[in-house]
């Protein structure tokens, strides 16, 4: 885990955060914002009460989206990071719903990128003017994981 | 394919609108509507200005979403059919993002449910209380196949 808040300067994470309602409309009516970077990966956040389904726990669509935006905006992060200028594309992904999501604030982290990968994805983009980024993320509730999800995530140089 | 139209009261259609509008409130935010059940499948729909990111084309997270509640509608209508009374839960999805969806109107069809399936689904919930259904739905854009979704459902009978 190479991405440290200390290595990342606040106003990118502020720019993320402005880059996501203001260019997309239901991630700012689902409320997601900004969490923290630390040593566990990269979280964002949604309020259960805007985000629940008729069960009043965390509504799966609600889940997935928080899990894809926020695996994207690690992606932004590193590309940013590396000084990388491109579109950052999601092509598949994949989700487990383990147990309700109760929590009143819903957090999901993405974890880190381990070194070797970040060189590679870094070289392949400098090489190939594109490049590929596995991610996982993780939502609790109860201190229990409730929601795993992976997603495979591309940076397509601007031509 | 046996989920006809003609076998499905109109009010189920409109009971299920219902339903998700007044329960989960980033359905009625996204403006996610019933469109068509008839010989291709099961259909809602979203429009893309709601669902949009910063490409202005459709947000990844409203794809997934209008994609599993279709399917989970999918999930209600054959319960209800058979008059089987349970909470519909989603177990796990995959989703690949073949291409940019442009449509204004973003319609997602979950395919139909094989007799076999129907009847095996019907059996084993009379006979253990709960019973999976593994459905398929796509998304096109310009004629074209642009998401592939697949989702597993669980119905767990009321005790």
């Amino acid at each position: 885990m190479t991405l440290r808040s200390i290595d990342m300067p606040h106003e990118l994470l502020e720019e993320l955060q402005t880059t996501i309602d203001r260019e997309i409309p239901m991630c700012s009516k689902m409320g997601i914002r900004v969490e923290a970077l630390d040593e566990r990966g990269f979280s964002m956040s949604v309020p259960l009460e805007l985000n629940r389904n008729h069960q009043l726990t965390g509504f799966a669509g609600s889940l997935n989206a928080l899990c894809t935006v926020t695996c994207w905006g690690m992606v932004f992060l590193v590309a940013r990071q590396h000084g990388l200028a491109g579109d950052i594309v999601i092509r598949r992904s994949g989700i487990k719903y383990l147990r309700p999501v109760e929590s009143e604030q819903i957090v999901a982290t993405c974890t880190g990128v381990a070194d070797a990968e970040r060189t590679h994805f870094v070289e392949m983009f400098r090489e190939k003017g594109q490049a590929k980024l596995d991610l996982r993320a993780e939502i609790q509730s109860g201190g229990q994981g409730a929601v795993s999800f992976h997603g495979s995530y591309v940076v397509l140089g601007k031509s």
